[in-house]
């Protein structure tokens, strides 16, 4: 797998693939820089007169509810549809699903009609999207993330998305096999949008990789081992959202080489 | 008060309240960042379909109309009026009040319909709230702190609100008493949203402690404290961005006794 | 050049000009910090009640449709025309123009009827805008600035506005006299947002300085110097964003003087 994510760095610093995100307010700042840092060109665009032509020329698109809306929802489905239809590969970010019943009812929406390649969420989310039971506090989980791979798993089959639960340690799963990684630091949940950094990241590598297993595991990866190394020099989460793009920037093979902490479930 | 300011900073990182924010696309990701750092939980939410049940589950509702528009404003206030007979508090910052008659109109309709418990402003604004004729350029204050403090205490007693004037001197008051804190430092106002962040973190505050001139006081005297310990390490606004959040995330007892500067008018 | 770029620096930092900006969500945080840090005073403000309003104390308009939609639309033009009766300078960022239909039509609309008194834009942008047949990535450039000399030459002279190309040297031209600026650093394309931020720097410059040519040449000047001076202490995108901020505030005229690399073509 080192080599999988290795070549697929290397693709997305050499293809720059054209990342189209319909995503949240609060971290398109974040989101953009962090595929640029990366080597991706990253585009956000949300009128619906324009998603279908955007998302024509992107390698990947990106759909993000953090701060959803409804005509911000019509332009999620209309460019998913539209992603589905050439083949480009649809990243699903459910954020604060299960929250309130609207973002329940507009998750459910978007994979219905927008097909995802690709849904990223922590614990709380993908129980959620699973099981409309469970309940969460606003964007931040309150479930550990091995209680929820159960539920990654069913939402893997049910949808033929791959399925990434985020927390201390990350598992990706096909709903048959199950990558975990276990590189990252905890002061990443005091940054604002890096799960939805990651959602983005993801858009890179699949933007890259066909494998949608492989692309996920080496999105998260390098998510993982940028975020331990700035974590090292970081006073606080200030310096971490600094010192993280940076480490996108500057991440290496050798980086990968001796940091990565990827294993099979 | 020194007591109470450390013990309520101590219950915001205990109880990791959920703040409910709807707010300008300008400071969402620093106002999160900031929630974040001090212990608080962030969420952002303005769609009219689910502001109600996000609010519902929150600690507090921080409404701040720095880039309002028609749809933004009837979300804050059905989230206000939800607020309200919930007993959440209710903390608004009227950014702009007096630049435009829309302005103007819409933070009237928001102390009417939405009651808040908090309202944080700087000195233009509190006397533009209190007295038409005041205009003020744009967002930055053309008034000292001080000049305001009648505006403010009239505001107070005509609202029940809890009126801030952010300023070289922060004055806090309920109409009655006045709190003044005199720490801070000029560069804050090079960065945008401080005043904004300001507001939010009284969100996180009220959230944990029910008496809203104390909740707000602690938080003033958080920020200005967080506020000159960065100042000190910081070569411009950039890093004083970065070096604010940091010092919230780190911000001790230690820093809060020692550094006070907190009197009553 | 050099003391005209000088005294129009001193000039925004001593009259601090209110710059309305009607712009996009990713940029909002760092035009305005970028806008704070050189001096002057940003506000943003976006709704069809009060845009008029906002221009009208306003001493620059800024105009860039990054995240366009129908509604911010309609507030550009209407600003915009309030603007030209004004007299008010309005700055245009046609980003991404070429990239889809809608953004060419919404482009040629904004210059149609809220007559510019500058545009910028990268190289793909300018040539995008005068040759509908060129086709832009996204929002990153695929053409070399010079290769846009010709289009920016006949688009100033069609519009009356000075266009600027900005990349590795950034070209200034009313239609007739060209200026060309070698500052910066490559890195510069690394944070989202550096042409965002220049065309809002713009803003400042032209709301003290009525010679849109010289006032356009020392915006893109101040941004070149701060540019490579913050580079040569970043280690990646992310410091780069932070030391970007401090120069604008630090910039000092010793530094124009010692580093300036302004010709004429």
């Amino acid at each position: 797998m080192k080599e999988n994510i290795i070549s697929a760095l290397e693709k997305v610093r050499t293809n720059s693939p054209l990342v189209h995100n319909i995503t949240n307010y609060v971290v398109m700042n974040n989101t953009a820089n962090a595929l640029l840092s990366l080597g991706a060109s990253p585009v956000m665009a949300h009128a619906i007169e324009e998603v279908e032509d955007m998302v024509t020329i992107a390698s990947a698109l990106v759909i993000n509810m953090g701060t959803l809306s409804k005509n911000w929802v019509e332009a999620m489905i209309t460019a998913g549809k539209k992603a589905n239809e050439k083949g480009t590969p649809v990243i699903f970010d459910p954020v604060g699903v299960g929250a309130t019943a609207y973002r329940t009812t507009v998750a459910t929406q978007i994979i219905t009609h927008s097909k995802p390649s690709v849904i990223r969420g922590n614990a709380s989310e993908i129980m959620a999207l699973s099981n409309a039971n469970i309940k969460t506090k606003g964007v931040d989980s309150t479930q550990s993330a091995d209680s929820a791979l159960d539920s990654a798993k069913k939402l893997a089959n049910e949808t033929g998305a791959v399925v990434v639960i985020s927390g201390e340690t990350d598992f990706i799963t096909n709903g048959k096999d199950v990558v975990c990684i276990k590189n990252g630091s905890p002061i990443m949940t005091k940054v604002t949008g890096m799960g939805c950094t990651a959602t983005a990241v993801i858009g890179a590598f699949a933007g890259v990789e066909g494998n949608m297993l492989e692309a996920t595991s080496a999105a998260m990866a390098v998510m993982g081992i940028c975020g331990e190394i700035a974590a090292r020099e970081s006073k606080g989460p200030g310096s971490m959202q600094v010192n993280f793009l940076n480490q996108l920037y500057n991440i290496s093979a050798d980086d990968i080489n001796s940091r990565l902490k990827l294993s099979y479930e």
